[in-house]
Order: C-alpha cells, then structure tokens, then sequence
C-alpha cells in the first residue's frame, strides 16, 4: 500500500491492480476507492444490486459538493481475466515497474483511468479545498465487463431516485488507439444481434427430392444481407457494419441432409438507425431473399445499445483544450470503437470518454506507460480547473 | 426355431430376426445361415476380420458345386439399431406377423431378402440335387450397416485369395421402392465427401478492419459449388448432385469475429466422373471464386465409392424376365439411391441388385408383406432355373 499521502496516480494505480477485481468480484478495489475518497471528504455509497441469475454486484457512488454544477467522474474496477498467468513477463496483479511502464490487468482498462481521477482529484481539493463551486461525484461500477445488468444501468436509477442530478460526465476508458490525446469518444454505434434459423426437411444425401436442405437457403439469406451496405456513415459516425459471427449446424453424418440451419451476426450501427428501424430493415432484405422458397424464422436479441451522440459543445472543447495543452494534439472527436457504460450514462447527462492508450487492453501484458499516467492526470486535472 | 424340413421364407426370416444382429453383433444370424447352409451340402467358413479402432465382424462364405459358373446370392445379416424399442407395433426382434406383414428389424433390410435367397437355394437343391451344372455360392457380412471395413471388401479379397472366382452376382438389398418388382439396381452412383475450411483473422466486431471474418468468403465459396450444375446426367444415371452438409463455426460469443469457418459437402456423381476428377473439378471451382480473397483449404476424403454400371445384359434379362413372370410388371433398370456393397462386388464380378420392398427400411415398424417373401423367392428360384 502506498503512504496515504501519496496522492501519485502511479501508486494508486498499482494498488488497484493488486486487487484481484475479475469481474464479479470486488476484490478490495472499489473499497480501497471508497477509502480514499471519504478521507477526501466525499460521503460514499457502496449499493449492491441483484438479479436472478447473475452475480450480486458492488457499486460505488460518492461525491463531495451540494451545488450544481456537478461533473461525474465515471469507469468500473472490475478487470477481464489475465488468462494465462504464466504468459505475463510481470504477474497481472503485481502492479510492477519496468522500462516505465506499470504492467497489470487493468492498467488502461482501466484502473489506470480511475487513479488518474482520483489523483486529479485529490489534487484539486488541496488545491481549492471544497467550496470549488459546485460538486465532483464518482460513479463507479464494478459490472462493466460481465453481463453489466448489475452496474451502471442500476447504479443511474438509483442516484436518479435519490434525486442526484449531473451537469456533465467524463467516462475514463481507453479511447486512445495508440498515443495520449488522440481521441474523444463523443458517441458510440450501436449494436444489435440477430439469429436466423432457416427450417427444412431432414433426410438422406442419396435421395435429396425426399428432404430439404436449408443450408442453400440459409445461404441465400446471409449473402442478402451482406449484399448492399446499410448506409455510407453519417456526419460523426462511420458506416454501419454487419457481421455473421456464426454458422451452425451442427451435423456430424456426411450422408445426411440436416433438418435446419442457424446463422447469428452482430450490426454495429449508426445514428440513421434505431435498433427498431434497423430490425425492420434486416426483416425486409431477409423476406425479399427468401421468397416462397426459404423458411425461415429471425429472433433479434433486444439491444439496449443505442446509437448515441454528444453533440460537441463548450464542454467537449474544454476536455479538447486540456489535451491540447498537455499533449500539443488536438483530439479527434470519434464515434468508433465497441460500446461502453457511455449508452446509459447519456440519458443522464452529457457524456464524453477520454482515457489512457488503449492498445494492450483485454491481452497478455496489459500495460500502461508511468508518462501517461502523469500526463492523463493533469489533463484531468486541467478539466476540474476550468470546468469550476 | 422352424423344422428343419421349414424351407418357407417366411419361417426363415422370423428365424433370422429373432437374432439380435445389430452391427457389430453377429447375434446367431451367421450361425443359424451357416447350419442351413451346410446341412443343404454347402461348405461353409466363417472367416472373421479385424482392424485396429474396429470391432471383429464375423463373415460367411459358402458354396456348393466345383464347376462354373458361378452365381453368387451376396447380402448382410446385420441390421441397423431399432431406435425406441417401445415405438414399435410388434418388438423389433420378436418376427411377429400380423395383417399379412411380418415385422421386425431387418424384415426388408434385409434378412427377409437372405431367407427368400435360402429359401429358393434350398428348394432349387430338392428338385435338382447337388449336380445341377455349376456352382451357388453364398456372400454374406456382418457388416454393411455399420463401417463396412471387416465386411465385404475383405471378403471378397478372402475368397480371391483362395482362388474363388464369380461368374454373377445378386444382391439382395431392398430395391423396389413401393412395390415388388419395379426396380433392379443396375449401378450405383459414387461418393465423395469434401470438408472446405475457410481461414480468417479473430477479432472484436466493433473493429472489422483489424479482422478477417471468413464467414463471408466461405459462403462465396458454397455459393460457387451449387449455382451450377455438375452435369445433366448420362444414359443411365441422374445428373450428379452436390449437398452441403453441415457448416460449423462454433463461435458462441456475438462480438467476436472467428477465426476460421467450415463447411461440409457430399457429392453423388455419375459415371461423367471418378472421384479424382471429380475431385479436381470441385478444387477448380473453389479457386476461381477465392482468387486472392479467400484463404482456404479443402481435405477430400479418400472415397471408395466409385459410380459403377453393369452393362445391361443376358443376365439382368434374365433376372428382369423371372421378375415380370412373377409379378407382371417389367422391372426399371436404375442407378438411383445410396451406395451399397455392389461397389465391391463389381471388381469381382458383374453385380445387379434386386431384392424386397425398401419403404420401411431403417424405420420404426420396418416389415415386409409375406407374399411379398414368397413372390420374391419364386422369383430367385425361377433365375437359378434360368441359369443352370
Ligand atoms: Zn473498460
Ligand atoms: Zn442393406
């Protein structure tokens, strides 16, 4: 444990990643948060939520200020699984040093981006003391990288039913491809799943007039769909992107025609699309394909991904300039990438991710640059400063 | 057990049904044959085959007469597994009759049609006594149904061996589609299964460009095998045809792309092609639509099952007259359906097939109409008649 004084992202960082916080378990990091913030002065809630069938989740919410504005720090602790330990050049839940760079599961996914936070935090807080103005909360979900119907979804509801209101949130994840400052996430494509079966007639390979092979058909209808490209990217978003992830049958004897087929693809998708007008689309291309000849029957798994976009405004441009004078780069303000806690938050409140490089995320040899560390503090640091 | 002196069809197929000969098992089947046989005055052997990662199958060879020539009545005693003994109207094994059928598995696959050949060989043998000018040999293995790999083909090798050499022959598998005497089995078509595998690049969906899904390059490939024929057909078989099997990814996580992608296909070809060319013709296609854009590989399994055809000749005359003589209908000379054991017996010696009804085949219920056993043995005696 670092001395508690020592305010050091780097040293809060390692002491998140020795806590071993695989999703669902807790594993001391949001405790060790809770304590740093409420020695802080923040007043810190630790909900638990349930659901049948999932894990019960922690949750950490905390803030320090009565008065508006209130800017919202958000991220989860809750790490991937390292996989194979003994892959690692330094233990994944060692919080060592070498060559600079902190090694560890989580170090930009992203515990690193919490103790950026926090240490900008606490910084601004000695600096100002806390009349500063307005108020600093910490919504901090242990449930980003599971099944997520245990964190931020849940953790929202409940501050809305406490009557917590938020002006702006900063989410911390990784939205940087390759170097410090390259990218704002302003918004996220959405995602949506569907899977197709396609029905025949089981029967032998020998006497194909007797059955009815769904495969021909099934392929009919994955190739309608990949045919024509949904769209041509609108003003912030690239565009929309479908792909099959799978095709199963599942048949084991080479001399038997199988009775169905199934097919499951994943559509990431723009703002010209609700998960609704997108269903309806995909419905229709299938129907067209498939005449009187296919049967077939598509299940769209309900998406609660939206596609979302935070208009760029003066907030974005104050997190753009704090880059900017950290880094000598104007960020590019993004819409790329997979889906993030960002869906929900947005219906809070404005909400932009800005966070560490986001290279060695989810892999073997998860590692940070100490430099980064610093950097992304003062960026962060510089938000707080002209935000109140 | 029948008397002895019982040379009816009927009593001979409860007799063999009554032995539980589900492959491997040779159940009494061969035994209670071989003592028929050998008490009619043929010598009989009982060679049994093995292989390693197979079961030992018992096989029979018998024969009575030294001169030529030589018919050979081939067929199996095995049979295929009832399925839900509890599905059928009289137990698998018990050779009810009932309403004029006979049930039980095997009744037409064919056990009823190796009693009719018995039946027909024992009562040729009492009007003509053992010298009636040439020589019956019996065929038989325990292992059609099952990987066919200790049956016929070593058999057939077994008796080249010790100088056996075959004139004709008659399979017994069930040939007649509704009724008895439509169709004699003048050729098969041949087999060849090909597994295609399509090789890609995993990733996260949200970021397609770093990844290579190669679900899209394997329904090209799909695509290009059936949208043309492989042929229009020949003189006496149907055009060749091409089935898609199975296609398995086996991915179940929805924001992956695979890695990789696989397919399955069976060809039934015509006498057009030979495996080889067959082969080489399917290779061909799959380049042309891969070009430099899909990496796959192809693994042909090694077939042996050729198509085949036996000239129409005197001897399918004569069998095609025995069977218009005794039924009233003049038999179509087909090369439709499965493969069967005439694959092997063709290098042996010219091979056709006739035998019962095949409709309840494999089937739950499977049964035969005793006249049908009858008729089906007066037709066997009237070629053995016609042939010495
Ligand atoms: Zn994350
Ligand atoms: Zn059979």
């Amino acid at each position: 444990m670092p001395p508690l004084s020592d305010h050091s992202p780097l040293a809060l960082a390692q002491a998140l990643i020795r806590c071993p916080s695989v999703t669902p378990e807790e594993g001391g990091a949001l405790s060790f948060l809770a304590d740093r913030l409420s020695r802080a002065g923040f007043s810190v809630e630790r909900p638990v939520f349930s659901e049948p069938g999932t894990p019960d989740i922690q949750n950490l919410y905390a803030r320090i200020g009565t008065a508006g504005p209130v800017l919202v720090f958000a991220g989860h602790t809750d790490v991937v699984p390292p996989g194979e330990t003994e892959a690692w050049t330094h233990g994944p839940f060692s919080g060592e040093v070498a060559d600079g760079f902190l090694y560890g599961r989580g170090a930009v996914d992203m515990k690193g981006g919490i103790a950026c936070m926090l240490a900008a935090t606490l910084a601004f807080l000695d600096r100002h003391g806390p009349d500063f103005g307005g108020s600093i909360a910490f919504l901090v979900t242990g449930d980003e990288e599971g099944p997520a119907v245990n964190g931020t979804v849940k953790l929202l509801d409940w501050a809305k039913a406490r009557g917590e209101r938020f002006d702006h949130c900063l989410l911390g994840e990784p939205t940087n491809p390759d170097t410090l400052g390259e990218m704002i996430k302003i918004g996220r494509r959405g995602s949506l799943t569907g899977r197709i079966t396609v029905h025949g007639r089981q029967g032998h390979v020998a006497y194909p007039h007797r059955a009815e092979n769904p495969i021909p058909g099934l392929l009919r209808l994955a190739s309608a769909l990949t045919a024509d490209p949904l769209d041509g990217g609108t003003a912030h978003f690239d565009a929309s992107n479908l792909e099959f992830t799978t095709i199963d049958v599942g048949n084991p004897a080479t001399n038997v025609i199988p009775a169905s087929a199934k097919a499951v693809f994943n559509v990431r998708f723009n703002d010209d699309w609700t998960a609704d007008t997108l269903g309806a689309e995909i419905r229709r291309r299938l129907e067209a394909a498939a005449g009187n000849a296919v049967r077939f029957s598509l299940d769209l798994q309900p998406s609660n991904s939206p596609a979302f976009l935070t208009q760029p405004d003066a907030f974005v441009d104050r997190v753009a300039d704090a880059i900017e004078a950290e880094t000598g780069r104007r960020p590019a303000l993004s819409t790329t990438g997979g889906t993030s806690d960002a869906r929900f938050i947005k219906d809070a409140c404005p909400v932009i991710e800005f966070g560490l490089v986001g290279r060695t995320m989810h892999e073997t040899d998860e590692r940070v640059a100490v430099a980064d560390l610093d950097r992304l503090t003062a960026i962060y640091g510089r938000v707080l400063d002209a935000y109140f």
